[in-house]
């Protein structure tokens, strides 16, 4: 019961904070003595805090001290993607607080030294968390392929050219962290929950979120406000729908995937326009794409056209199936938004069945290429919310 | 509580029954003098009896008297599918006790006259019942197409080229029943139920179920042993997933649905033969096609390796997308599931992102073109076991 109570009154105090302990108690049906007692508890353990900046508010009675989340307590988010690897530190009032990133071309990499970059570039992060004072409780890690449900072992990504890979704990040992306190996941899953606690799918009860990325088309699929997983852990594989039987070989060696037809470089390639001789930033090659898209570049526009309509093809085929309330398009296909989103509603109001009946909302992520490490950070941080008290099991703080 | 502990002990008798008052008492640790009074109550209900066959099992103390679910509580299945109307009555132990069928080719028909003859065979369904002392509880209603969130109205029926027609009015009326004790659903999502509930998705958590029709394609997604109905209740419309975008044109507008090849008529133009003079019966015509591809008709054969090409395309999005752990082929398809299934495993191998690391489990159908039938008093049965307390306020046991 008491471990019950301090998840509710931090979760009180995230949704509704700064409040006062009598306001807690009030809307809580708590105690008040309780909530004292708790908000201690939680001040321990370094969850919430008396914020400087806000001074007491005056009552009738004795002055209320209003109590906050605590900034200080993070955690990391690690991204390995076909352009390199990045890494972001998000606090627990959802503030980003550091972003790096290496650009490199990891297309056919070799799993041991990009774990070496990520091991880098995890280092630089928890020196700005030493710097800062923040402590860092946990990190997740995104990567572009189907992660095993022990949420540790990439099984497989293709246009990283990778198998099996322990990525978990590769990163943990090269850090001389405890197990168990990185996570690995599927980036455009984590990419759809950074968009369902904190971007453009806060309002939504269901949607199917789509990340563009230099090679690679995500998807993450929200149902009843949670990350849809599938049997085995491998829902959301958008980008490898057939929308072309005839079309090219996909890295996965099958023919037609969308990824194949909307994946940036593909875009790039149907443009005819020539590859950057630097490896690619999907960011940096998205707004040139759309630059030139401004500019009526014709062979730009047929290249995003075709795009969107194989974009469209493959919405169509998800919204028939699952109905869900709305389409997000994230990641690097932000830029290209304005584009992309009339046309794929065009399709979709061809193809869905349901179509007559339905208007489509499509949205824009707000997040873009950030979202797979807000998410993977984010993902520790709300297991934090609903369980407070294993943050002094947490084993990061130590090392950070 | 009292609520509770009766659809508790309903419950126990339906999975474990005939059983005991002693034992009902000693498995689910009730008083054994609250349930002889809730056994009681379910008897006076009609939701339970001493069957006569069984005889009292002898135990150490005074003998036993076995419980059993009553046969005679029923619930009545209506099926409007594109070549007839069905009706079968289904009782609480799922025993089919009535099945009739109306041939009519309903392409582009008007909904008046159908529901005439919808009204004509329930009105067959409701005498037998009668003659057999059986009580009917509820009617569902099976329609191909899409229906509200009121589970009462039709709203889009392209193969019955239907628009909005509110069938479960329409049938209440014809047949002087209270408002509210039919409920309509879409017949692919009925299918999946029943094989959820009685065939072979009993030991499965998630799967999608096809069900083949003479012109049309539907889909049932289950996920967690739940139908997952979408945020407007238009989930599962699989038949209408584009595999072929320079196909043919589907009653539903778009070009190139899944059920413009793999739709039962489809197949038999595929293969160069002859439309039925008469009403086409999707079971008829599904075992013609059989025999001939039993016999080794090079365009029987070849039209049905188009056709699980096409649901192969269809079903590696399904999987690509939502990771169920099977897929169940269904309705008139059952058949040709004998070259079906092969030849779909081969496709969803190559395109589906996961295949290297899963094996796909392809069923067959147990129930067939009875599955919405099945599905659709089940669900009436199934909320009797749920709320038992119900059935007293259920109107149409005094029509029956």
């Amino acid at each position: 019961v008491r471990r019950a109570n301090l998840a509710l009154v931090l979760n009180h105090v995230a949704e509704r904070g700064p409040i006062s302990r009598a306001r807690i108690a009030s809307e809580t049906g708590l105690h008040k003595s309780t909530v004292s007692s708790l908000i201690g508890e939680l001040e321990e353990l370094g969850l919430v805090h008396e914020p400087a900046g806000i001074g007491r508010v005056p009552t009738v009675g004795r002055p209320a001290t209003p109590i906050a989340l605590a900034s200080t307590t993070t955690a990391l988010g690690l991204e390995i993607a076909v352009d390199g690897a990045r890494a972001g530190i998000e606090d627990l009032t959802g503030e980003v607080r550091f972003e790096a990133q290496l650009a490199r071309d990891l297309r056919s990499s070799d799993p041991g030294p990009v774990l070496d970059e990520v091991a880098t570039i995890a280092r630089e992060a928890f020196a700005f968390a030493r710097s800062e004072g923040l402590r860092v409780i946990g990190a997740g890690i995104a990567v572009p392929g189907l992660v095993g449900l022990d949420a540790r072992t990439l099984l497989r990504a293709p246009n990283l050219g990778w198998g099996e890979v322990h990525v978990a704990d590769e990163v943990e040992r090269r850090l001389g962290l405890p197990t168990g306190v990185t996570s690995l996941s599927n980036e455009a899953n984590l990419a759809a929950l950074a968009e369902l606690w904190d971007g453009v799918g806060r309002d939504l009860t269901s949607f199917v979120h789509v990340t563009g990325r230099s090679l690679g088309i995500g998807g993450g699929v929200v149902i009843g406000r949670e990350l849809y997983r599938g049997s085995s852990g491998f829902a959301g594989e958008i980008g490898h729908m057939i929308v072309d039987r005839d079309g090219v070989v996909c890295a996965c060696g099958a023919r037609g995937c969308l990824e194949t037809v909307a994946g940036l470089e593909a875009v790039r390639r149907a443009a005819g326009l020539p590859a950057a001789p630097q490896a690619p930033s999907e960011t940096a090659l998205a707004e040139h794409l759309a630059a030139l898209a401004t500019a009526g570049e014709p062979a730009v526009l047929a290249a995003v056209d075709r795009a969107a309509d194989a974009l469209g093809v493959a919405l169509s085929a998800v919204m028939n199936v699952l109905d869900v309330q709305a389409l997000v398009l994230g990641g690097a296909l932000v830029p290209l938004c304005p584009w992309l989103i009339p046309r794929v509603r065009g399709v979709l109001g061809k193809d869905v069945l349901a179509s007559p009946l339905a208007g489509f909302d499509l949205r824009t992520s707000s997040l873009g290429a950030l979202a797979p490490t807000r998410g993977a950070a984010a993902v520790h941080l709300r297991a934090v919310l609903s369980e407070p008290w294993r943050v002094a099991e947490a084993g990061i703080a130590a090392t950070a």
